[in-house]
């Protein structure tokens, strides 16, 4: 009997996982992974078979029982078997189930946590997700239930909806209904923390116009006080600042 | 001029830096660390200057406006600049201050997401932040207020409070008044992802006795659907259903 290591694969891009998941897919015999997963995460685990399990967002892919079964059946007749998942695995990864499956075989695992979106999304944009003062809590859920209906929440400073990316104007609608001002920055990231990621600024009442730029992408939604841009935004936008003497007396580095 | 990298080092773990944090840190001329990050992070930059900037919790340390002149300084005589920070900078880690400090200087920045303690508490206790229908929604925040002030809420199915190892008494009252019922399940995990991290679980009415357990490290404290236990725990506590069929057709992997 083996063991099953979950491991966060990050939000795309291969030299996002961590350390310690990047030496347990290079001892692994067997990798079950997501869709969503970079093709480039081969090249850390060439000696391991790899069996692409299909999740993909909302579209129509392996079951979750027959993954169920899969990591079960792996686990038999295998000493190390990855599970690879997108993001981390305890945000929005159906972990719950998976872990349940195990237990209930009797299968030893562990879990490697990874970069969820949201915090690639904050990395890229250069908009933390909490803030001194205004931005004190943030909060995570998915735009969409499993049954396919929208939903939008205001409990938290800021939001992040991850699985937005199908029905951003009706988003936008939902998030009126859930109290969100009109004019509420929204700030929309697809593929964070990976050479393609693509972001865009918008308002509660124009999200729509996000939903062309990332048609397709794996994608998710910040909104309130973490979607608004820092008081001093990117160098090239406060070049007058740049030679602003330096009035805190220092030692030497 | 030099640019400066912000690296998540995750929350504790060496081997839980992402490989795009690893490359970076060795490649560092110099390392701006807090005090929180374990000295096994010295190997992955032993040709680098370290300088501890001592941000531990709310102990008295290196002043904020200190940290952003150091930050200033060493970019301006060298290559390459780390700011190396405990768990992921978008979340708790004062990142909206140090990238507008750069920004004004007109210095160059780039943001490497990291692996926040929530996340690694919930991997360590395998009870995931989102569970299918009961834990749909999950927020951040941090119990004390930097004038020291104790604050909780409920605003989602799940809330994890950061920075809470000092008062879990006064914890346990706050998350009452905040109109936790008494008896909501409470995780309390500190050193997540650590060798020598610790959990124990425990009840909104009973959340004092962890106090002893936890002393004197950083504490994530997770209350409500998250923090529940799943329906199959670990693999020895339930060796009846070990041998259970596995019913489900499937190729041989």
């Amino acid at each position: 009997m083996g063991r099953v290591a979950f491991i966060g694969a990050g939000p795309g891009a291969a030299d996002l996982v961590t350390l310690r998941g990047a030496r347990l897919l290079a001892q692994a015999d067997v990798v079950l992974a997501d869709a969503l997963i970079d093709a480039e995460f081969r090249t850390l685990a060439p000696q391991a078979r790899w069996i692409e399990v299909g999740k993909r967002g909302f579209r129509a892919s392996t079951s979750q029982p027959r993954i169920n079964a899969l990591l079960r059946r792996a686990a038999r007749s295998h000493a190390l078997v990855v599970r690879l998942k997108g993001g981390d695995p305890s945000l929005f990864g159906r972990l719950d189930e998976e872990l349940e499956t195990l237990a209930a075989a009797g299968i030893d695992c562990e879990v490697v946590p990874g970069v969820s979106a949201a915090l690639a999304a904050a990395a890229d944009t250069r908009k933390p997700l909490t803030r001194r003062g205004r931005a004190r809590s943030v909060a995570f859920s998915t735009a969409m239930t499993r049954d396919g209906a929208l939903q939008a929440r205001r409990g938290a400073d800021s939001e992040v909806f991850y699985m937005a990316g199908r029905q951003l104007g009706a988003l936008g609608r939902a998030l009126r209904d859930a109290g969100w001002p009109a004019d509420t920055a929204v700030s929309v990231v697809s593929r964070a923390g990976c050479a393609d990621g693509l972001h865009s600024s918008h308002r509660v009442d124009d999200l729509a116009r996000a939903a062309l730029l990332h048609a397709g992408r794996p994608t998710v939604v910040i909104v309130g006080a973490a979607a608004e841009p820092l008081a001093a935004a990117a160098p090239a936008a406060a070049p007058t600042l740049a030679a602003a003497p330096d009035s805190i007396p220092l030692d030497r580095i």
